[in-house]
This record gives C-alpha cells, sequence and structure tokens, in this order.
C-alpha cells in the first residue's frame, strides 16, 4: 500500500476518535513497543499489522512473532503508515486491534489480591502511566470507572508500554456497584487521597484490597470516599503539597506490591 | 502594559531560551501554583511579578505573600502575558526569578541523609517530576549533571508544580567527581537501573544515601553504574519490561523515606 488517500487508510486514521472506535470495537497500536507486546501477549486481539519495509528488516522479531500467531503482515509505505497514525513518527509499526476488556466476574472469579480502579481519571497519560504501574506491581486486572478516560485512545495505549496487553481491563464500571462488589467478594477498598487521615505505611496491606483513585485535580468524591473501608494518604515528608496521581498510585501500588511479595 | 510587542515582553519571552537563561541568570516561573510557591517560599529569587487585573483579584493569596515580600506588582493585559508565557495559558501570573542553586559543598555540610542525581536525564517532564517526587519523599537536594536538562526550562519548572522552590539544587555537576566526593562524605551512591542484581526490598536504606538515575531510554553509563556502591533494581512483578525514570525514582525515593522516618 502506498496511497495515503486510500479509503483503508482512512478507516484506520478514524480510530483516533472515541466514536469510532466504540462502534468498531477496534482502536490502533502504535509503534514497535506497543505492537511488539501485543503481538507476543494477545495476538488473538489483532486484526491487521502494518509495517514498512524498513521495519520488516529492523524488527526481525516481531516479524518472528507475528508469523507464528499466523498474522498477515501488510507492507506500507511511511506515508501510509503516518497518514494512519495520531503519533507523528509510529516507527515503522502499528497494528489494528479488536478491543478485548473483561468483565469484573471474570477477574473476582480469580482471587485478585491486588486491583486498582481508576474513577474520574481524564488524563491519558495519567492512565496509561497507572496501568503500566500496575503491570509492573503485579496488580490482578485494572478497572476503569464510567467517567473515566477512554484506555483504548491513542496516548493512553502508547503510554501505558504495552501493559495494556499485559493484564485485565475492565471498563465502563458503575463506581458505586463495583464498590459493593468488590467488598461482597472479600476485597478491602482502600481509597488513595490527600484528605486522607490513614497514612500508607501504618496500612495493612497483605489482605487483597483495591486502590481507588480519584481526579487528577480534584481527587475522589466525597460521596465515592465515604464508601470505602480506607481513605489513605501517602505521606509528604518535604513541602510538596502533593504527587500527582501517577506517582501516588505508583507508590500505593509499589507498597502493596512489597506487603504481599516479601 | 498593554503592548504584547513592547521590549520588555519581548526579553520575557526570551527567557524560554536555554542561552538566554544562561546568558542572563533568570528564567520564567508560569502560573498560580508555581508563582504562589517562589513568592512564599523564595521571594528573594523574584525579580518581577506580573499579572492581570483577574489574577489581583482571583489570587489575593498570592498578592499578599508579595506584599508581605515587598515585590512590586506589574499589572499587564492577556495579551501582554501570554506574549511573555511559554505555556498558552499562563492563568494570569508569571515571574521573572533569578536562578538560585546550591553548592555540592552547601548540600554536604547539612548532613544530608537522602539526596537523587540525576545523570542525562534529556526530558523536562521527567525531570520535573523526579524533583517533585524527590520534595514530597524529602530529600535534602537534587543534584542534577551537566549532561541533564536545564531544570530551569519552562516544561520542567511547570512539571515540578512548586518544588523546584522547596529544596535545594545544583546543577552543572560532573558526574564522576560529583560521585566521589558524595562517597568521601560518608553518602552511599546507589544507582538505579533496571540492570540491577540487587533488589530494592533488599537494599538498608537508613544510612544517607543517594539514588543516581540515568538516562529515560538507556539507564545509567557503565563507566557510571561501576562507580556507584549498589546497582539496585525496582522488582517488576507482572509483565511490563520496567517503570519510566520517574516512577523508578519515586518508588526508591518513597522506599528511602518510609525506611529513614518510620
Amino acid at each position: 500500500m502506498t496511497n495515503p488517500g486510500a479509503d483503508r487508510v482512512k478507516s484506520v486514521r478514524a480510530l483516533s476518535r472515541r466514536s469510532v472506535r466504540e462502534r468498531t470495537g477496534r482502536f490502533l497500536v502504535e509503534g514497535p513497543q506497543s505492537v511488539r507486546e501485543v503481538v507476543v501477549h494477545r495476538p488473538d486481539q489483532v486484526v491487521d499489522l502494518y509495517l514498512t519495509a524498513e521495519a520488516r528488516t529492523r524488527h526481525t522479531d516481531i516479524v518472528a512473532a507475528a508469523s507464528a500467531a499466523h498474522l498477515y503482515l501488510h507492507e506500507v509505505s511511511e506515508d501510509v503508515l503516518a497518514a494512519m497514525c495520531d503519533t507523528p513518527a509510529p516507527q515503522g509499526l502499528a497494528a489494528v486491534c479488536r478491543v478485548a476488556t473483561a468483565s469484573l466476574d471474570e477477574v473476582l472469579a480469580q482471587g485478585p489480591r491486588l486491583l486498582v480502579l481508576l474513577t474520574n481519571v481524564r488524563d491519558p497519560g495519567n492512565a496509561g502511566t497507572v496501568i503500566r504501574g500496575a503491570d509492573a506491581a503485579g496488580a490482578a486486572a485494572v478497572l476503569v470507572s464510567d467517567a473515566s478516560v477512554d484506555v483504548h485512545a491513542p496516548k493512553v495505549v502508547r503510554s501505558t508500554a504495552g501493559s495494556l496487553f499485559h493484564l485485565p481491563l475492565v471498563t465502563g464500571l458503575p463506581v458505586e456497584q463495583t464498590l459493593a462488589r468488590l467488598r461482597a467478594a472479600g476485597v478491602r477498598v482502600l481509597a488513595a487521597d490527600g484528605v486522607g487521615t490513614t497514612m500508607l505505611p501504618d496500612v495493612d496491606l497483605q489482605p487483597a484490597h483495591v486502590w481507588v483513585m480519584g481526579n487528577e485535580a480534584w481527587g475522589l468524591e466525597p460521596q465515592i470516599r465515604d464508601l470505602c473501608d480506607e481513605v489513605v494518604r501517602v505521606p509528604i515528608y518535604g513541602k510538596a503539597e502533593s504527587l500527582n496521581l501517577a506517582m501516588a498510585a505508583t507508590v500505593c501500588l509499589y507498597a502493596s506490591a512489597g506487603a504481599q511479595n516479601h
């Protein structure tokens, strides 16, 4: 494919719009790191894989993994790839993928010990970084409320650095019902919020729990905080007013991982 | 001031260039959060404070702190402020400030227990986020190598969320000599690097130490790693390949803060 104006190129490019992703159930994965992770970990999600001649030579590991998974590779020109992608420099590779989320029932059936729930998280970079942090800390899944950013948006996908394909995602969750179901399943509900009175080092993080994260600017809604078992604050030892959302989530998740793994 | 084309406006705008910052020893602080922090914590650094009529009404706390510090407020139009600033929405406030870095001698004279050294950190957002994390974790200072991003660049200043004015910064440091001086002062030198064989939870973080952070893409240079007392890895419990630099630094710094404060 060498014509950036082709209908197929336009239909791929349209996946940068949320409405198109929701209608088609597909999203675009850009760049070698993310494409490698979906091809290796979730080849069942890949619908079409596009690469330039140069990328075919350079990323032989991805080409081999794609072949092993019987994925067809479409060779495209640099111009076509750039016209398909949200990022100006997709580095030779992109994949149209099926959205594949899990249900809360499926996640709970596994007896999860560590979860994170994003409520009202709006910034794509923050959401992606929390997903990456949750993966690194060994969380069983990432839960995303109905009022949060679309985790299949290009900027979220990029900032997860492949973690989107490493652990189950449950999206579109109504927060109050979700907290009730988690608690019924024996999962402690811990709000991470700067207004908390319980300090992170004082919380017993060995039992199964979920970290509930609020909006990056205004934190958790009071009525959601009231539904949590504890409202936990990451201590500030210096003069900073707060940590940003992604940093706070990572510190909490790593505290949990430390308690559960050592 | 209402003329966005005035020489004074141009000379403020020019501070977005590193060469101008280095020649003048000044930099620009934009937006209410950062301006508040410099006015409250480091009024000695403020040369000129610019605000719109609307900001004067809205941010009475900043105006009061500026008055208490005998800082003169220049009222400017929205157009003038926008023409001065790097960000398209400075939210009514900006301050031209003097660069005020500390020396390594001054920092060492305080007997620091926790430090971070950025070597080859190039991304402004990462550098700013590490400075914010260091502040939150109660680090005594942030040390920055000669090969790192200019920490007075607009994007770094913004992403520190005011932490730039909360703790001493030492910039332009040659890495090898700095490590030698730190060690001579009794500060353990811990590299944070994904190739490390010592796991973070296994390190004794009570004694005074410095976290040495490398480049966001390729980590620490081998010859620098070899000069460190330990090369420490943040454990990955899931399938993520790594944490990003700012997350790894924050996890390390909070592990240190936890060990030193509880």
